[in-house]
């Protein structure tokens, strides 16, 4: 592969910025000044912020490694960044890293109808996927809130999961094929032509949701679907919350597996009407259920009938369908602009990302309830309650001196309720920075030792992304360069 | 935890056997004569055979770490084996190991029917799981044709298939938890308590499929999944084996996922009907496909009936419909003890296990039987054709000098075949010791590199089932003990 190199006259006295910028093409592919460089001192996770050295735009895979064995050799850390979308801080330079963005990598390589793939490079947007073959009528299904705005690479990082991954699984479900750079600047290809199970260790679901310590996807494979003949979808408001719980679990009982199955309390309700995407939800509720279900055209009605029935058990107030695909439309988007719409409501708000067995619905929103009045701090639940995914979001204002520490901390116990239950401490939005110390809630030493030690294989000089995902330091570099 | 531990007077000389059986609770928990030791000199694989140095049966999770340890500390190779059904030798002792038998270990611990999910030891038979919780509704989706016989642990070791993963997936699909016992005799959790997508590294995705050589599974948590309202079954025969694998890829283009898809060709329809569950199929078509379509009651007809529009389109010559259960058992029972019946036919037979890209059937299907005939060997093939998941059955005579080289010469050039058209060497038996050199069909020497390299960080001293799965001796003791 031949680059065609741009001499380009930059004002820095970093001899290093100079040089990496001989290895990427075209115009303004390194950025350097400080005013350049704010815009990536942090995603989606804002309560962090640290400057990169420099902020590099590679257009292939070959200059991507250039790059990365040129930091390799002199030591630089460096880390990979798609659209800045994280909520857990899995892109912020905390060691003053080499970002290299991939947001110029992001065409759409190949599409496969009949063996139901298609290949992207990783700064590709997840939504655009789906709309390069719907025509065609076929869609990719992990759908994350920010799918209007999120790249492919980064849901591979973070092993992004949606509303629909209920039914269709989250991101490693549907990654047939990876090509890598890894910290060394070799470059390896896993799953090869999208032949999913292939031999020997699965790479492929190490890599996916490594969240950017392990290597640097440069293209990948994915599964598509072929549309659902039918979809119905629903709205189920409920007077209590926990009869709305009660209502998750048994539609799940019931042998349904419905396409989503979200739900909003009371406080998130009050948030969403008041922002960009209102419906009419009523505000004396304490619980709305959105579900949806899919398939072909026949079953469709004896599913919604089905989860009608639970409903009734459950005391539902009222329940409604969508009347068309323009309604279904107005539903989701009061649901996937959630988290923002909080801004209509509090200054601040931080997202949480606990999973819980389904059972323990009821018990672990009461506890979050709890928490919410020992710290003083509302608390807004929006979540995938079919696969008991929460999202906590405590409600704060970041100018009232101590509130954010609170904030942290309302957060990492609702986390810690989570794990009380028997479940985790993340569903889709990865642990980055965010959530290291609450790895602690789910490993013990060892356990956390058994995967820092894989990550010493891949990423031996610790240069790649360090800082993020385990609490300890690791046996490398990491203890030079641990956060103050 | 506290292990009763018996005293056995055992002849014998060897210090480590006197040793191990000290570790072991309860009678005959370890065998150490040569006449006992042939029962373990090779799998389902029988190409090649080795006698263990013992073979130990633990009774729990602490002896397992004991005996593990002790073996770790004497530097003594060792490997854990199942039922031994595995068709790739990754249970055969190359290195006079001393086996780990887990079918003392057999007992379901837990059934969790709210959130889905149950508990078993890795000893425990995966038929029994769906038998156990039938009556109440719910399977266990993962159907190897060896499922009466074949334990849950060593479907994690291969991380096997089956008919029905198709629609369902393969055993990693449905695995959410391991305890797991390392080479050094740590033992450690992983998806804790069932929740699946855990945070940090997807160990659970790499233990699964690792072919016994990254540690030992004590403890298993699986998905189980309630059965569906209504399934139906079809069997449609072609004239043309063209047709029949045009019809399994327009079945999928249609949008429609079977629960299963299954094909057998001429020769295969002539073992099968010569052995024990003949269900009259008729002799002189090329390709039977086997069809089953599950879900709620009101859509199955409608699946159905796009079926057979698109096997008429292909020239179907006659579609028939299971009438009963018993009717659907026996087309099962044909199909699944299909590779056996080539025993009818033929003194000997080799299976195996390669994937391709549905759209490649035809070609691959054509070159196998170039393969065939360029051997002089006859090829079934009985397969599951919905995910391009091949099994050629090389039929031969071990009596004669030179065959059984011959077939495996001609298993291999099978699967290079499915190489070259962009697939992969094994979907479902992994690699073991039959698919070691094949594995440079799919990977670059850099990528086998990867893969050894994270053996190494569990299996540092390679005393675990050493020889397995890599063609290339790996950095640590394996250069020691390479096969001869």
């Amino acid at each position: 592969m031949v680059t065609k190199m741009v001499q380009i006259n930059l004002k820095t006295k970093d001899i290093h910025i100079s040089n990496l910028a001989k290895l990427v093409s075209g115009p303004n592919a390194i950025l350097y000044k400080d005013e350049d460089l704010l815009a990536y001192d942090c995603d989606g996770f804002t309560i962090k912020r640290h400057l990169p050295r420099a902020v590099i735009f590679p257009k292939d895979t070959h200059e991507v490694s250039q790059i990365v064995k040129y930091c390799a050799k002199h030591n630089l850390p460096f880390l990979a960044r798609g659209a800045g979308t994280g909520l857990s801080g899995g892109a912020i330079p905390l060691n003053n890293e080499v970002i290299i963005s991939l947001v110029r990598m992001k065409r759409l390589l190949e599409i496969d109808l009949e063996n139901r793939r298609a290949v992207v490079e990783p700064g590709f947007v997840n939504l655009k996927l789906t709309n390069s073959i719907s025509d065609k009528g076929y869609y990719y299904a992990p759908d994350p809130s920010s799918q209007y705005a999120c790249t492919i690479g980064g849901n591979v990082a973070e092993n992004a999961g949606g509303a629909h991954c209920l039914k269709y699984g989250v991101t490693t479900n549907h990654i047939l094929g990876l090509e890598v750079v890894l910290p060394n600047g070799d470059i390896i290809e896993i799953g090869k032509n999208g032949i999913p199970d292939a031999p020997g260790y699965d790479l492929l679901g190490l890599l996916t949701g490594s969240e950017g310590t392990l290597g640097i996807v440069t293209k990948i494979t994915v599964r598509i679907l072929k549309n659902p003949e039918a979809k119905q979808t629903v709205l189920a408001y409920f007077d209590k919350i926990d009869d709305g719980s009660k209502a998750v679990s048994d539609i799940i009982s019931s042998g349904i597996v419905p396409a989503a199955l979200e739900m909003m309390d009371k406080t998130a309700i009050e948030g969403v009407e008041a922002a960009a995407f209102p419906v009419g939800h009523p505000k004396d509720i304490e619980a709305v259920l959105l579900i949806e279900v899919d398939g072909i055209t026949a079953g469709i009605n004896d599913q919604i009938n089905l989860i009608l029935d639970v409903c009734q058990k459950r005391n539902v107030r009222e329940v409604k369908a969508a009347r068309d695909e323009a309604e279904r439309g107005r539903w989701w988007a009061n649901r996937k602009t959630g988290f923002g719409a909080m801004g209509a409501i509090s200054p601040d708000y931080l997202v949480q990302d606990g999973v819980i067995p389904r059972s323990k619905l009821p018990e672990v929103l009461a506890k979050i309830n709890q928490i919410s009045e020992e710290n003083g701090l509302r608390i807004a639940n929006i979540f995938h309650a079919g696969d008991g995914n929460l999202h906590p979001l405590v409600l704060f204002d970041s100018r009232i001196p101590g509130e954010t520490e609170k904030a942290i901390q309302a957060g990492s116990e609702c986390l810690k309720a989570c794990a009380d239950v028997g479940g985790s401490i993340t569903g889709e939005h990865g642990v980055g920075i965010e959530k290291k110390e609450e790895m602690r809630f789910v490993f013990h030493d060892h356990e956390i030792q058994a995967q820092t030690d894989i990550r010493d294989v891949f990423n031996p000089d610790y240069l790649l992304n360090a800082g993020k995902l385990f609490p300890a330091p690791g046996r490398c570099a990491e203890v030079k360069r641990e956060l103050k």
